[in-house]
């Protein structure tokens, strides 16, 4: 966008906004103030008041916020009015997951490219994407304007592959190798470390247990 | 564990240590001091200390940490000396590729029983697990001693379900399904909301574009 940085715990906090407007919206509701957006996302009102300003405050009056605008303005601010291509790394069950999840094209993220190792996978076919190996992998970056590339490989190969892409003009990477990736800044990178999270839940588990 | 309530900010840190010191054991390395893993982590090494001194500090010496001994302790700390009994809810892409990840599994976290409502799927079997129907989870739940439910639903089911799930005493939900859940402060939740990942790479991304 434009001016000051936004700190990445607002930004975090972007995409619930969005679900939960996207919900108010399906239900028919037209306006509804920030005191009752807190009641239902359980987060304070000056919360959601301070997160707004970030972006200018999306105008609330004293009958609230109009839930299609607010929705719309924090849709754009996402990134979510342009079209996106991907290329997914890793064929396997989670690669298969995530190409079959509709959601994801429903919100401009679109599946591209395919690309795995193993030579016994290649040429399968996964929602209509031919499922091609490694080197095909430069060319079809480079001339199918890719933008964002999907990591589901072990994390053996995954440093390696990424730095490729990176030379390929890739410019963001959603990692779900469990290991951290040693790009560029200006690269933008989102790991997804599923372990890492169930760990997390067990270490809840542990200390909430006696 | 005991004592003090440690932040989510720490909790959220000590996987990725564990991983990191995993990695530094399986290269045979004994000891690291705190400036060394500071320079692979790229965190601060007071961070590190500071990190560590909410469990004692681990005792890091002049010569700093063994390795194995942090590794275990962290281990430990993430309650992974423990065996973990999961159900999962959702038989499609997602709950495979999570059933199929031997990662889990190697940490103490053992799937019992598959779940879905689906009865085409009902009889499958992903990894010697038959798909069962939801009727025969809370029997299953009762008496396999099942601690943690990992939900792959659609969101419109995952409300009722997990509030289920707790009724059978379920203490941990790891879930994946795109809303949030409405259950009793004393049951951990983990959330993935993989959408919201993307959504917030695809901010970065709109917003280093110009």
């Amino acid at each position: 966008m434009e001016e000051k940085e936004i700190s990445q715990a607002v930004i975090s906090r972007l995409p619930r906004y969005f679900r939960y407007l996207g919900d108010l919206k399906d239900e028919g509701i037209e306006r509804i103030s920030s005191q009752e957006l807190s009641d239902i996302m359980k987060v304070t009102a000056s919360q959601i008041r301070q997160d707004f300003n970030n972006f200018g405050g999306f105008g609330q009056q004293g009958y609230g916020y109009n839930v299609v605008y607010l929705y719309e303005e924090i849709g754009k601010i996402l990134g979510l009015d342009k079209e996106h291509n991907l290329i997914i790394i890793g064929a396997g069950h989670l690669g298969q997951a995530l190409v079959n999840y509709m959601n994801f094209e429903r919100r401009g993220f679109i599946f591209r490219g395919i690309f795995d190792s193993n030579p016994a996978i290649c040429g399968m076919k996964i929602r209509e994407i031919e499922v091609q190996p490694m080197e095909k992998m430069e060319t079809f970056v480079k001339e199918n304007n890719i933008d964002i590339a999907v990591l589901t490989i072990p994390k053996s190969g995954a440093v390696a592959v990424a730095e490729q892409l990176v030379s390929y003009g890739i410019k963001a990477i959603w990692n779900f190798a469990h290991v951290d990736l040693n790009v560029p800044k200006e690269i933008q990178v989102e790991n997804v470390h599923l372990s890492d999270s169930l760990m997390k839940l067990s270490y809840n588990l542990a200390s909430h247990d006696n």
